[in-house]
């Protein structure tokens, strides 16, 4: 299948730099450069994937000395012919060619169409176009190392398998209500159950690791919680200055929660840091507040920040109660150990018995290195794929595998009720669909769009 | 000449795109590639300029999928073995594997050392590796054509020229010095007094069109002055409103100077907004008024302002004649036409007989149409280069045509006063020095480092 127009886009990242590439791909990418680039031959006569040093022009005006890289269909990323154009890296003169090709006939590129016209021209299949846009996207090493699994194919073949096995099974089912009168068993239904349970049990394992698999990808979310006044903030710029490895600082978008970014070992650790939690009778913060809690609902780790210098009241009780009940990780940070403690460890294995502590004073510096060793075990053990670990990484494969999981169990049990035929056959069906809606053997335009739609441009 | 170290970088801007390219140049640049790079038959033994496709791995663990073409000495960029990568477009997995390379016997390249290597291993002139780092930072049509012309060799073909024919004449001269006691002469003086003397008027030529040259590369400061409350804000916001080719904007460094860049019909006009300027007795805003006078020192145009509705103070009228005394061009705009006037067509004719005026209201927008306009004329005439034309655009090339001009004009007087040959000799030395200063024939480590700096990391 092959798209009717020529589309064209800068495939490099704006600013300035030494080269900035352009792609162009469809039917005309040849025809079209080949009117706008001046080489020793026509653009046409040249083989593919040959660099070819040229001239851009418009008309007679020279523009930019190019070096230009034919790809024929289909060996070419999209499948159609594809024609690359390396000029030099300022984001005019790119732009200047982009105009250019436009003027001959090319149409801008939209986000991901490069890459949907992989997918369309059956290149890659749909999660491995996801897991292209995520590897841009990376920025750590384990949403690297998702990605570029998903890219090789590995969650693709482990569905596909199963989606063969199941559709298999479904037309030897199908069969047999062709020959209905006759009474015959071309499936085993013994097989066929345990053919469902084993697939159901690969999925099922699958989405266990789901949030595993999110945590890869987008990282984990550590939320700073506590009492106001125990150190939370004393202790983010603790972990900020210490950790080399911040790759960038988002400002709260709430004046009263601060976010940070590290890169721990690989694995993207999202500090937020919110304001104390405290309910002093009817009059609350109520905004921060609500703010800070709405964040605990979203972490995948908190730091229960304690004031050990501190007796422990009711709102201390109160609010560890509730963290717990969250059942989220909790780390516990004991603080200000600089000055007398007020809290024994026996208090403290009474009101979190269950909980592992550190003992840090945010001021001194003393104890954050065994912090930061604490958190970077709590990330390393949720967000970093094993070496050729098969993770589900998006709410799409999820909400998929699930329907397909439920699929499996109204077939499992309507073979054990002696059900129709029927019945089976359309369960097995829902089931292979739901698996094969990840790679895109079905699909919608819907779908699509909402899939290329994350991309760049030039993609 | 060939360096000793392999380089590596990341050619393309940073950021998220489709592609991100890395170049590495030097002796083991493919022999160090090879041992990261896995494709269907060793990296070694593939033809320059194929697109190969490859897999890039640390080891056992696959780290992305890219496309390596390999370049051969000479014909390369660098004029050394050259290999460049194409990976998914994540500022993290290019610096990945620059990591990599790096761990593999490449080292990091610093600014512009790709083109400083093509230019000791005489793949490019200097002038013509300065027009690469222009033409990178090209924003602009003017600043794209005189960058191209320069990196076409434009410039450095007429300074070979002028070059050569010094050097012959000079040898020439040089000759008669062994010869001196038989008082030949090999180079008729009377040429060569013609000589020099076109010479020196095309280095004048060159050097008379240096501020063109200068605006078409950097564009034109246009600031907008007068006394305080004649609108001058306000004809800043009409023009930045109107033009719709913004393209950037700088925050003034001082709270009274704001900066506007606009593109007008390819060449770039920096709009500076200055405080109002005024002497009210001691008593001055000293410091805004001392910025404002700087910026007009600066300006390759001013717009001045005056209040069609005020009546002609003293103030106006020293304003008016210290500015005129500035040489700059000048372009004055009679403000808030939408009142009543209060200097007519007459008084203004006393006071500015000689300047291009343009009656306007900021307020109603009448007359900001005939400001454009007039103001692209003026940007035009200053700033866009001819089809072929030759220009100037560096402090350096200035500095070493205005030595060369002066060594021309001494051996202009060497001859006409009949000194001996030797001093005849030395200036024309000197003046051909000068010359191949520019285009590299002659130079130092300073210079190159001096030139190469300013480039970014990965040309």
């Amino acid at each position: 299948m092959e798209t009717e127009c020529t589309i064209a886009a800068v495939a490099t990242p704006a600013g300035e730099g030494g080269i900035a590439v352009i792609r162009i791909s469809g039917k005309r990418a040849v025809d079209i450069c080949g009117k706008v680039v001046k080489a020793k031959k026509p653009l046409s006569q040249y083989k593919a994937r040959r660099a070819i040093y040229a001239s851009i022009f418009e008309g007679d005006k020279f523009i930019d000395d190019v070096i230009v890289t034919l790809y024929r269909s289909p060996a070419s990323y999209t499948g159609e012919d594809v024609v690359e154009i390396s000029c030099h890296g300022s984001t005019y003169i790119a732009q200047l060619i982009i105009n250019l090709l436009i003027k001959n006939g090319a149409e801008p590129a939209q986000p991901g169409e490069f890459t949907k016209r992989a997918f369309l021209n059956g290149k890659m299949d749909l999660a491995q176009a996801e897991a292209v846009a995520d590897l841009i996207k990376a920025k750590t090493e384990s949403s690297r190392r998702v990605a570029a699994m998903q890219l090789k194919g590995g969650l693709s073949k482990k569905l596909s398998e199963m989606r063969e096995q199941l559709i298999k099974v479904m037309s030897l089912i199908e069969l047999e209500l062709d020959f209905s009168e006759e009474d015959i068993e071309f499936a085993s239904r013994e097989k066929v159950l345990k053919l469902i349970e084993r697939i159901k049990e690969e999925l099922e394992y699958l989405l266990q690791n789901y949030r595993r698999g999110r945590i890869c990808r987008d990282g984990i979310n550590m939320v700073i919680t506590g009492l106001p006044n125990v150190g939370k903030s004393s202790i983010l710029n603790c972990l900020v200055q210490r950790e080399r490895a911040i790759v960038t600082e988002t400002p709260g978008t709430t004046r009263d929660t601060i976010e940070e970014i590290l890169d721990v070992e690989g694995i993207q650790v999202k500090i937020i840091d919110t304001a104390g939690i405290r309910h002093s009778g009817d009059l609350i913060e109520k905004e921060g507040v609500k703010r800070a809690k709405e964040a605990v609902n979203i972490a995948d780790l908190v730091i229960m920040v304690l004031d050990g210098s501190g007796e422990t009241g009711e709102e201390e009780t109160s609010l560890i109660k509730w963290l717990k009940d969250k059942k989220t990780e909790i780390l516990c940070v004991i603080n200000k150990t600089d000055l007398p403690m007020k809290k024994s460890e026996e208090d403290l294995n009474k009101i979190i018995p269950d909980l592992d502590k550190v003992y840090i004073s945010a001021k001194t510096e003393k104890g954050i290195k065994e912090l930061i060793r604490k958190i970077t075990e709590h990330a390393l053990k949720k967000g970093m794929p094993g070496g050729e670990e098969i993770l589900i990484t998006r709410e799409r494969h999820k909400t998929a595998l699930q329907n397909a999981v439920v699929h499996l169990e109204k077939a499992y049990d309507s073979i054990q009720k002696n059900m129709s035929q029927e019945f089976t056959a359309f369960d097995l069906r829902g089931a292979a669909q739901e698996i094969g809606s990840i790679t895109g053997s079905i699909t919608t335009d819907q779908i699509l769009d909402n899939i290329f739609n994350e991309f760049c441009i030039g993609k």
